[in-house]
């Protein structure tokens, strides 16, 4: 079987993941910092070593300041939610925003009546040109610009540093959604002047699925989404604000969270220079051997160019449904058709009605395995239109 | 090991959940529902026959009004905060509410001018008491009647099937707080009139940390607290108006959710009779032999009431944390002591600044564990205070 849907959920996650879940599981599965006990010191010993890692990671503002969530997605919608919104507020995102980010603005907008622009840089990402479109549509009601870091249709990669020091200049608060790009890139959260930043545990980090992370800078208000117990501060009729536990209530996925320090551990252990190179590699050899078959259109950055792991291209006059299915039946190669949760991005490239093809890559996919798929999108093509 | 912490979350769990939990990471870690691939379908298989397993097991209105959360805490929120509210509303609860149904209703008070009353039926529950105390506290204003269904400093139950009989005449709507009784009573959602019904997944479920469930029954509007990837209607810039995916935005705990299909197969195989009886049957073996000791003081139902496998109590003079860190540090035994996130059920008691020990049974816990225990308390006694 080759995965190639490596930007849905990594898969295989390292041996070690599975066997970290399963001790906290059978070992030591008590309620992390509820109660004295030594299985609960265990199980909150964990997770405070995680939570540390990721801060040092990612350069985060403090340890406390690194909140752990169930998905990418309640990171964000902690993020864009937990703010005060007011009539007129203004949003900038780009167009490869998924809609972990743009249903959540889209329901603001509906909801409380602020105005939301996704942004495109023309053509493909160049210096300047994201920090240029960013700083054209900035105003004095711009409250957040919200971007994310890698496309996961196209692999596109946006310069978030260079947005986070133009955004640095302006009263606006800066989210970077680092979905397809944790585990990958090196994401420095003060570095890139980032006041919130959101990712998934369960894919680039190769954590489990269940976990996910947002980190918030110092001195950011923010509602907490869900209230009720913190194991702390329990005669408080209020949420007390205590980083974390104030956004963290209830029981944390202590397995999960288990299972991601042992993908931490598996990234640094390759370093995110290997991760990146050997990914975009695929992607470069696997878009060369594409772009070499007639009829195949890849969208987004070529070959030589900067980019994720992420390739999405259509065959003119197949149905990238069909060819995705006929991928998993008969050449046992698990893709990704649709429209990848990230409508405005096929807008761009005009591919809302087909969908694409998105084959992703990650640190254990092969050469040999871009070989084969290619081979078979060639059959593909020829059954189908020759 | 004695693990007398049971209330907090289960342990041991059953080996098969650890198992299916590993596998699910190392076989089939793909994203459920988004890709149309084996591995995608075979992570979404095992969701959803988690899924309609639950629906028979608690007899939701429908399998697809099963909603996964990571814990009851958020799942509580999503039914609190997901409705709509407005300056007068009116909710019931009671006095043994957790902090997870506490704070969300408190926030409400400061944020939308809704009224609270928690209820406390006078002495133990006995037949009508709760009703009655329900009964006079409806007014027209009442949109919700939220209780919880066993107490998790006492044990106490809740009659929920009385309340809800009486609230099917009025238009609140009626949530129960199942985090101390799925996986020990039964729980007939459409037979005990529960419009909201949430429990964790980690305690009575024997599932792993990281699951919890949210049932809706039919016709509720209920606004979702994270929107964001749906895996279909992608085009959408709305959420999708979809159960359950619209309520479950962001990838699931595939994992989490194969080993609570564990759990709850564990369930069935003991049966909840079975369960509920030996757990009761510790319990009450606990509280007489606790009773024998001078100076200890029970709190809440005694030895032959009905009641969970939940028992509280003090010792004269002396202070709960510190017994509670001897219990663990010299015999090994865990407990929890503390206010257990419900600090009104200590201002009940008159036990908020002393706090208590709790002691919660589970399935796998015995009588000879018991009298470690109890004879645990008793050389504690002695060498505090004598």
């Amino acid at each position: 079987m080759i995965y190639f849907d490596q930007a849905a959920s990594s898969f295989p996650k390292p041996p070690e993941v599975g066997q970290a879940v399963s001790e906290a599981i059978l070992r030591y599965g008590a309620n992390p910092g509820r109660s004295g006990h030594k299985l609960a010191r265990q199980a909150n010993s964990v997770i405070e070593t995680t939570r540390r890692k990721l801060h040092k990671m990612f350069h985060s503002h403090s340890p406390d300041r690194v909140v752990f969530s169930n998905n990418a997605t309640s990171a964000l919608n902690q993020a864009i939610e937990g703010l005060t919104w007011k009539r007129g507020d203004h949003v900038l995102a780009t167009v490869f925003e998924h809609n972990s980010v743009r249903r959540p603005l889209e329901r603001l907008k509906q909801e409380k009546g602020i105005t939301v622009d996704y942004l495109q840089a023309d053509g493909q990402a160049s210096p300047g040109k994201w920090a240029d479109i960013v700083k054209r549509h900035l105003t004095d009601r711009t409250k957040l610009v919200i971007v994310t870091h890698g496309s996961n249709v196209t692999g596109e990669i946006i310069p978030v540093k260079e947005i986070g020091d133009l955004v640095a200049d302006h009263p606006a608060l800066y989210c970077v959604d680092a979905s397809q790009t944790a585990g990958v890139l090196d994401i420095n959260m003060k570095g890139m002047g980032i006041d919130l930043l959101a990712f998934p545990g369960h894919k680039g980090l190769l954590g489990p699925q269940g976990t996910g992370v947002l980190m918030v800078a110092n001195n950011i208000l923010l509602r907490p989404v869900h209230v009720g117990g913190t194991g702390s501060a329990s005669e408080l009729p209020a949420q007390p604000d205590i980083w974390p536990a104030g956004w963290e209530s209830g029981t944390l996925n202590t397995p999960g969270i288990a299972g991601l320090l042992k993908g931490l551990e598996t990234i640094e252990k390759y370093g995110l220079d290997y991760i990146h190179s050997h990914e975009k590699e695929l992607a470069s050899y696997c878009i060369k051997e594409l772009e070499a078959i007639e009829g195949v259109k890849i969208v987004g950055p070529g070959a030589e160019e900067e980019r994720l792991g992420v390739v999405a291209f259509y065959i003119k006059g197949v149905d990238s449904n069909e060819a995705a299915m006929i991928l998993d039946e008969h050449y046992n190669i698990a893709v990704r058709a649709g429209l990848h949760c990230a409508p405005l991005t096929h807008n761009v490239y005009k591919t809302a009605d087909s969908g694409l093809i998105r084959a992703s890559f990650g640190i254990y996919n092969t050469f040999g395995e871009i070989d084969t798929f290619t081979g078979a999108i060639k059959e593909i093509k020829e059954g189908l239109l020759e």
